[in-house]
């Protein structure tokens, strides 16, 4: 059995739960490799996958002996199969923040079983991640710090904020990543005061502040990138808030290290932008992995140590922008 | 009060239900024109949104005062401001299909009320479209058509299928549509004969079928076009296919009228191509609006009557490939 597969059963039983319907896709390729539309049951004697004919045949190609998932078409299995996959299992867990309350009801009719909230389990998991994942992060990373030093030469007066959003998705397709990871921001002059903007047909002027928020996907894994460009020059106001993010940005990434607690990282910046006379408007960083978001969130309202192989991106991009724009 | 919110209303009276939570945001964009992160409830007195900050702005710009919707910051309320929305009201609909177990469990602390299950009250009414939404896909069918017109003297020999797709992708954005309705399908050889086909870097080549599905979206709204076309010269056993499926997408097109049974269309089909010593592989047809995929579904498992201004797609492009390629 996969390493991923062994780690869950063994926490699965430290919360007395005899097995999982795992659900969320994301979960199912993080545990077995499959990309297909299916549920995975973690049973007391078995792995299952059940899926449908339009994907035996790829996901029988991931598999490989040492996974132990037994593939089933959901076609041949009665509805006596379903409610003895789980026999002589009291509680099974199940994705409450993913299922919906219909599948849910659909699950007890069928499974008939007690089901449990898991509590995001497979997320907690998710967030130290291995070698071959750290290495597809890698790579997606590469990619897209390749795009950035592209978009340096590419990004001219007169070009749309959409054109270049749109260079970003052709470029990152066309060296080698699955597609990009999120709709990219770019977001110039007062635009770029909005975390979340999307791109319009404003054209980039003379003395612009461009925000260029971007990553791309690699065999599933995600990278996120955030740089504030100008256009050749830079008014002394901008200047000076970019200067504060930027030292922020560098004190916060010298600071990420194994047992450092993000609550306080996180209340470091949002101090010191405050003692400047500006406020936090977005969370400085999140976890990334095969979701763009992913914990460990940057948030003081918890405690939250940094371990070994967690990955996260750091982005204290727009936190003080409203300042500047009002 | 706008007439679709009207009309929900009085269907809620119908089923005994005195308000509703609205948490789809297509469904929302459907009942209010917002498209915002955020909750619609529907109370015996008033309909009201519920967002956050950093959409308050936005929506306050789409909504008119004919709408009669107030819009909340949930930063602003209180526990009772909840549980007072549904004061008076025995049951209260939510949509089982879309809300997670997890927010069901949350709507039923916080608005402390029966939570009533709707079975798709909005998407039924979604099916018949009025004027306006009729004009949107008219619009995103107008640059689709355009689309497949400019392919037909783009795709040349030696490209991929990737390339190809991506410049579906690029001529709907520089062509005024929001942007694709899903990820492009160009599947050219063999790879034509799967019905969801990724585009892969295969090369056209002479003589190569390429099934094209494809479409864009307008205002929100979509559009949904499957062609397929040769390279240059048609073996006879496709031309043989080609005409057979051609025969039966013309012949569909003629009998979608009023009153016409979806059931019956979808038999003939099937029962035709049976006739010929084919098998369907794929519901020949389905609704297209705010979705890609909405009702009506063309399936024989029950009476379906069209009705004036419904809107779907017929695409019996695939149904029959597995014979040809077998």
């Amino acid at each position: 059995m996969n390493n991923k597969i062994k780690w869950l059963r063994e926490k699965l039983k430290g919360l007395n739960l005899q097995g999982m319907i795992v659900s969320n896709p994301t979960n199912i390729k993080y545990l077995t490799g499959i990309e297909a539309e299916g549920t995975l049951l973690i049973t007391l004697r078995e792995n299952i996958f059940i899926t449908d004919s339009r994907y035996i045949e790829s996901v029988n190609t991931i598999l490989t002996i040492d996974d132990e998932i037994l593939v089933n078409d959901k076609k041949h299995l009665s509805k006596d199969d379903y409610a003895s996959f789980f026999m002589f299992c009291e509680n099974v867990g199940f994705e409450e923040k993913y299922v919906t309350y219909y599948d849910y009801m659909n699950y007890m009719h069928m499974y008939r079983v007690n089901l449990m909230e898991t509590e995001g389990i497979i997320e907690s998991q998710r967030i130290v991640k291995d070698d071959r994942e750290i290495e597809n992060i890698k790579k997606a990373c590469e990619i897209t710090d390749k795009c950035f030093e592209y978009l340096k030469t590419f990004i001219k007066r007169g070009m749309t904020e959409k054109e270049i959003a749109f260079e970003i998705e052709r470029f990152m397709k066309i060296n080698g990543a699955d597609g990009v990871s999120f709709e990219p921001i770019v977001a110039s002059g007062h635009n770029s005061s909005m975390p979340h903007a999307v791109p319009t047909t404003r054209k980039i002027k003379e003395g612009d502040i461009i925000l260029l928020d971007f990553g791309c996907r690699y065999k599933g894994y995600c990278s996120d990138i955030t740089r504030t460009i100008f256009v050749n020059y830079v008014e002394d106001e901008y200047r000076e808030v970019y200067d504060l993010v930027l030292k922020n940005n560098e004190m916060t990434l010298n600071d990420i290290k194994e047992g450092a607690n993000i609550k306080v990282l996180t209340r470091n910046i949002n101090d010191d932008l405050k003692l400047h006379g500006y406020v936090a408007m977005h969370a400085p960083g999140h976890g990334v992995g095969l979701d763009i978001h992913e914990q460990p969130i940057f948030t003081t309202n918890y405690d939250n140590m940094l371990k070994a192989n967690m990955v996260v991106a750091i982005e204290p991009r727009n936190i003080c922008s409203r300042k500047v724009w009002s």
